[in-house]
This record gives C-alpha cells, sequence and structure tokens, in this order.
C-alpha cells in the first residue's frame, strides 16, 4: 500500500550532479544546459530505457528472478555504503528543517535494507505477468486469435525523499519487463544515487543491460519536465508521494499517468451494524496505521444507531482526536472529549490520530456526502441489512467498497496480487490496488494461412 | 474500424448556438460569454451528465437495449428531418471548398441512417459488460474478493464532421452505462444538433435521463477546451478523427485520453512467403478499403524473395501507385511502372490507393525499419518460417502483430469484440481494437463479516 507524505510541496528540485549513470553531455550538473541541451539529454536518456526495455522485454522469467536476486545480494553488499550516502541525506535535511514525517521516509536502516531484499525475494517468487494469455480464439475463418500480456516498455516514476521506491519500483519494472526512468528528488540525492548504481551494476552481472535502470536527477526539476512531456519515449509515468506532486504531475504531463494514493476513506456506520464489530473495524481502520491511504478519515452515523458512544470511546482511549458535528457533539454529551468540525474536515485525509464524524439520518444521506468528499479510494459500510449493503456497493463509484469489515484492506498484498505497484485513485488502465500486471498493456496476435477480409 | 480523416485542421471552429439542449446561460452564443461563464456553462454540463451516469449506471441491460431500439426507431421517424440538416451542412461545407472527402464523410444517406439503426440493433444484441466478474475469489481470512466492470461514469468525444459518430459513441456508451458529452464540430451543426435532440428524446421516452447526452457545440473551441481540463468531472476523453485533432486533444487534455486510429500499417514479406499468399493479402490490405487505419502503407520485401514482380503487377493492375525504393525500383524493372520513395513516404498514412515499398535484406532490417516509422497499429510478416514468425511476432510492439493474413483484420467486429468504440495505438488501458469492456472500468467488492487486519 502506497505511504503518501503529509501535503508539501512537492520536492522537485533544482539540485543536480548527482547521476547514477554517466551523463550524455558532462558538463550536465554543472555548467546549465540550454533547454534544448537538457531536452536532448533527457531524450537520449529515454532512448537508451526503450533500447533496454526491448532487450528486458524478451528475457524470459528465470532471468529477471535471477536480476532481482543480484540486486538483493548487492543490497547486502553494500548496505554499509547505502546507509553512509543515506546518512548525508538525513544530514543535510535535518539541517533544512525537514519535517519528522519527511525524515523518517528518508531514512534508511539496516531493517529497511532487509525489508527491499525481502520483497525483491517475494517478487522473485511471483509468476511472470508478460506473456500470459488474456483471451484467446479460433475465429470462424480459422484465424488464431490471442490477445496477450506484454511489458509497457518504458516506466517513469516520480516521488518524492523516499529512497525505498527506487528499489521497488525498479524491481517491480524489471520483473514486468520494464525499463525504467527515475526521478526521486535531490533531498534523497546522495541514497538514490549509490542505490541506481547498484541497481545497475546487478543487472550487468547478469547480462542484462544497465540501462533498463536511469535516472534524471541529474538535470533536476527541468529534467523532470522533460521526462513528462516525452509522450512516445515515455509509455507510462507514475508519481508517488503527496498530493502537490500528484496533482503536478497530472496537470503538466502528456504521458499517460497513473495517479495513486489519495485516500479521503470513509466508514458509515448503518442503523443495523453491530456494536462489537464496529467498535474493532474502526479502531483497525484509525490506529492500526494512520499514516497511509487506506486508513479511515471519516465516520458516518446513521442516527438510529446504538454504537456511537462505545466507538467513540474505544477511539478517544486509542488517542484519536474526533472532529465532529454538532448532533455527533450533542450525542456524545460531555463524557467525550471532541473538537467542533467544518467542511475542512469533511475533505481532509488526516493521516493521522484524527477521525471526522458526521451524524446523517439515512444511507441516501450518506452516499450523499460520500459522492461530494471522497476521493474514490476506499468506502466501507457497517451493516446487517441486505438491501443497503447491495446499494451501498451499487451506488458508491470507489475503487473499492467494502462491506463489514476494514478499509486496511485495499492493499495488494491483502488482496492476494502479490506486489503493489501502488492504488490507482483513476478509472482508466487500472484502479485500486496495482499488481505486476497493471505494469503490462496487451498485443493482439492473429495467426492464418493466407486469409483476407471478405 | 476507426475511419481516419485526410491530415487536415481539426475541424474546432468558434461556431455556436447549435446546443441539443437548452443552455444554462440564454445567452450563450449570442453574447460572447466571459472565460468564468464558460468554464461554469461546460462544468454545469459535466455535472448534469454525472447525474444522468449515475441513474444510467444502475440501470439493467433490458432497460439500456429498450432505449437503443427506441434511437433506432426515432432516427427512422425523423429520417427526413436529420437529411434536411445534413443537407444544410453539406451545403455549407460545399460553399466552404471543403474537400470531396470530408464531404464524403459529412454526407448522411438513407442508407447510412439505415446502417446506424442496425449498429444499434446489434448493439442491443450485445451481453451488457457492466456487472461482469473480471476475478474473484475467497481470501484465507474469509474475505469474499469480486472485482467487477462497472462504467467509466462521463465519457467525452471530441470529433470532426462526422454526423455517423454522434450516434454511433452514443450508443456504445449507453450501452456500457456511460453519459456522454459530445463536442462534434460545427462542420456538422445542424445535423447533429437533430441527432441530439432525437437521441435525448429517445432517452426521456424510456425514463433514462436525457442529459445521458449532451454537447458542447454551442461554446465552440473554448468549450473543448473546457472540456479537456475538466480533469475528475469527466472520466475519458475518445478523440475520433484525423493526426491533428488526435494530437491537439492529446497534447491540450488533463482528462485521461484514449488515442485512437493512426495506422502507419506495415507488411513485411519474408524470403520463403509464398507467392499466391502474398498476392492476395497485398491486394486485400491496400485496395479493399484503402481509406481506413488497418489498410497497409508500407510494404517491406525480403531481398531474397521471388514474389515482388507477381505482387508489383497485381497492385499496379488495381490502380495502386508504388512509391519505391532504389533497390525496388532496380529490382523491378521498366517493366512495372513507380515513383521514387523517400523518408516523407515510410512516414506517411496515404490512405488512398498509395503504397510505400521498400528491400530488406532480413528479418533485423525490417524490424529496424518499422521501428523506426510505425505508429504501433499493426504490423504483419508473411512467412514460412516458424523462428521468422515466433520472432517477429515477440519483437514487433504493436497493438496487433498479424502472421500470414491480412491487416484488414485488426477490426473489433473482425476479431469478435461485437462492437467497435475504436482501435487505441496507446498502451493504456486499452490496446486495439476496443470493444464495450473498454469503455468500463472496475470496482473492487470486499464482504467480510467484521475481519480487520492483523
Amino acid at each position: 500500500m502506497t505511504e503518501a507524505l503529509t501535503p508539501e510541496a512537492p520536492v522537485i528540485s533544482d539540485a543536480a550532479g548527482t547521476a547514477g549513470q554517466a551523463p550524455e553531455n558532462p558538463a550536465a550538473g554543472r555548467v546549465p544546459l540550454t533547454p534544448e541541451e537538457l531536452e536532448a539529454a533527457v531524450h537520449a536518456i529515454a532512448d537508451r530505457s526503450r533500447k533496454a526495455a526491448r532487450r528486458l522485454g524478451q528475457a524470459n522469467r528465470a532471468w529477471k528472478d535471477r536480476a532481482l536476486r543480484a540486486i538483493g545480494t548487492a543490497l547486502l553488499a553494500n548496505r554499509k555504503h547505502v546507509l553512509e550516502a543515506n546518512a548525508k541525506d538525513v544530514a543535510v535535511g535535518r539541517a533544512n528543517g525537514t519535517s519528522a514525517a519527511l525524515l523518517d521516509r528518508l531514512t534508511l536502516t539496516p531493517e529497511r535494507i532487509d525489508g527491499l531484499v525481502a520483497a525483491l525475494e517475494n517478487l522473485a517468487g511471483l509468476p511472470d505477468p508478460v506473456g500470459n494469455v488474456v483471451r484467446g480464439q479460433t475465429l470462424p475463418n480459422g484465424l488464431r486469435l490471442r490477445q496477450v500480456n506484454v511489458p509497457m516498455g518504458v516506466v517513469a516514476a516520480i516521488y518524492e525523499a523516499r529512497p525505498n521506491v527506487t528499489v521497488d519500483i525498479a524491481g517491480l519494472a524489471l520483473k514486468s519487463g520494464n525499463a525504467v526512468i527515475l526521478r526521486g528528488g535531490s533531498a534523497a540525492a546522495n541514497t538514490n544515487e549509490a542505490l541506481v548504481r547498484i541497481l545497475r551494476d546487478a543487472l550487468d552481472s547478469v547480462g542484462l543491460p544497465a540501462d533498463a535502470v536511469q535516472t534524471v536527477d541529474q538535470y533536476g526539476r527541468e529534467g523532470a519536465n522533460v521526462l513528462m512531456r516525452a509522450r512516445g519515449r515515455v509509455d507510462v509515468l507514475i508519481p508517488r508521494g503527496g498530493r502537490e506532486l500528484i496533482q503536478t504531475v497530472v496537470t503538466n504531463s502528456s504521458v499517460p499517468v497513473i495517479e495513486t494514493g489519495e485516500g479521503n476513506v470513509h466508514i458509515f456506520i448503518d442503523e443495523s451494524a453491530d456494536e462489537e464489530m464496529a467498535v474493532e473495524i474502526l479502531l483497525n481502520a484509525k490506529t492500526q496505521r494512520p499514516s497511509v491511504c487506506n486508513t479511515v478519515e471519516t465516520l458516518l452515523v446513521h442516527s438510529g444507531s446504538k454504537v456511537l458512544p462505545a466507538v467513540a470511546a474505544a477511539l478517544r482511549k486509542a488517542g484519536v482526536t474526533l472532529h465532529v458535528d454538532d448532533r455527533i457533539a450533542a450525542a456524545l454529551g460531555n463524557g467525550v472529549e471532541t473538537v467542533p468540525a467544518d467542511d475542512h474536515d469533511w475533505a481532509t485525509e488526516y493521516m493521522d490520530l484524527d477521525l471526522a464524524v458526521a451524524m446523517v439520518d439515512s444511507l441516501d444521506d450518506a452516499v450523499k456526502h460520500i459522492r461530494k468528499w471522497t476521493t474514490g479510494h476506499t468506502e466501507a459500510i457497517l451493516t446487517n441489512n441486505l438491501a443497503n449493503a447491495e446499494r451501498f456497493i451499487a451506488e458508491i463509484d470507489s475503487a473499492a467498497v467494502i462491506v463489514n469489515a476494514s478499509t486496511r484492506f485495499t492493499d495488494g498484498g491483502e488482496l492476494g496480487l502479490g506486489a503493489e505497484v501502488g492504488i490507482s485513485t483513476q478509472k482508466l488502465h487500472a484502479r485500486g490496488p496495482m499488481g505486476l500486471t497493471e505494469l503490462t498493456t496487451t498485443k493482439w496476435i492473429v495467426q492464418g494461412e493466407g486469409q483476407v477480409r471478405g
């Protein structure tokens, strides 16, 4: 599941000179390039990426898995070097007054590196999405038809100061036969430089093209902008990070984008919901990991339900600040501490131990509230009423609609996808948790023996 | 299959005042709106479209099919009125010096209206893509998981002077549960106004929301621009027309776009290709319907093949102009009339009785030529060599790759999709012929009895 940053200006800075590969122009990062030179340099990277993608696209699963394991081995062998590079970035971040949350995302530890290696090993154990036959038939005229998954080709990722994404997205791209171009931001420049070098060396060590992993970090913000406009050269762009980063990419990109992550998630407690279930699910959905996108942010309670006091008390006891409307405040009375909510609260993805709570008089009102404020990620209903469950499923237009379970299940791993590229909140191509297959496209293969069209 | 126009400036004009519905602002089309008023007016249309989409998304197949048949009945009942409106547009086009090809696309005839009605009847006979279960399982913790197809919601179409698209795309959107916003261009203004009114009345007559079909033609070019930037309000934008129209939409849109249509299609005649098969396939692929996107535009001939004279003679006899490189000219000698080809020819989608022909010395050289010039639509190999067939399939990255059959088969109808929205030449969401399913997205439905995440 994608961890979103707290909203903050996108970390697309002008810092340069941290390439994981030799720049085309040796002056890059020292002497400012003209816009034309910069565009040519980024296009050259994309063109090398295309070449690498063609070789990678022909590699069988065993070969790709060998590369994933070689990366894991190299990460462990170079752990000290990576941690030293990371310490430099963290020190710079601290000196610049970076927030504790951001510093936490920026920081690698020996255990986090172990986690990256374990994820690579997990990836190596997954089936190859490439070559999967989506559908096929023999047509009346004898033509044999197959639609098969093939790699996208060149995948670009733009993300903020999270060096784990460098390894994560490179591994996912590699397994699905894609070359990847990374833009990881200046805050993690030293770490990413070290990681990209390890990735490239590991690819090379198993005979796959090192250019399957490249970065444009050395070309700063302008490099990222060229990448976003490189339609035709880049097949898909995946931004990972906070709202502003994603909006910047969506607005400026002519390359097709898969939007991920923002989750203003709702739970509606219907009149018939069971109290114990409601308490357990709310505690899980709000407090198990509040900083992630599938955590609940607004609770809607049916005015006929009796479970509010127990749910509110349990959440308070768990340290959750309740931002409530007037009716909830009145219903709870003085026994439970609350703060007043306004429209800002209905719109906010707190990603913290905060929950907006509103009272509604019907399923219709709950649906209306959700339609107004949702980001289309995940919504849940807690109910014992079959008709209401069916209506909620039919009328809520979100990537995941859940009945009587925690919203924390909207996650590629939990839903059995094996690995997760992110959670798409758009409708095109992929919606909800994205697995490896969502990093592929399809190709129609038609085989005949001379058929022509009548 | 999509018929592409000959390249020409996109017909997104400033003409106004041809709404199929009452404009929000009665002054629209007469007094120029401020940019803010115009944006508000187009957004209001999109918001009505969203409401209509929610109702339509809940309609079952029988209801939607009733609407499709009601549209057909109304088209037949109003045929005279539609033809009169169309005659006005054709007269204006003729007076403005519109090309014969464009006038042909613009013109409706009684037979073409019959064709539209037959297509609607065909659509009514197809299964409903909505509600189809893509995959599902019961997870180890007992959660029941289903991924189902659901409508996109609001689909917008921007197209050129082809009034048939108005009925065609509205029918496809309706069947897949989507509301549609049309931008059909000023050249077909009278025809589209008449058609949109018929579509809306027919929807209303069966109790479905008329606002499921709306147009922004009354707001001219600026209205189209607002539509392209209405990300969040419009779920997907489908441009249909020539290269410049599609490029304009791709470049200016922040709404996700499905790019359709451009086909610089190649056939490679390998050394081992059968002569008779090569002649028949080339004749079919070039001359059966030269103006469409799956017609062949470049022929590559292996230097070791002996079939060139027979193929060239047959094509010449069928009236095809052969634009050839020096080696082909030398091989054909004086017996066959040719014209010299240059890079312009390799890049051109003639859509006419013209064919570029080059000689290559190997499969590698053929692949190299195709990679350089293809639009990624369809490529075919004619061969009797299994290894070469496999390599061509693996190495050519186009929406459709064909072995020993005509390129004209890249078509939703021919490939068994039932109906065709267009042929996508992009990799995201849909690639190749798009059927009704490609106008849907998916929703994950998770049902439990109190499960929380461990």
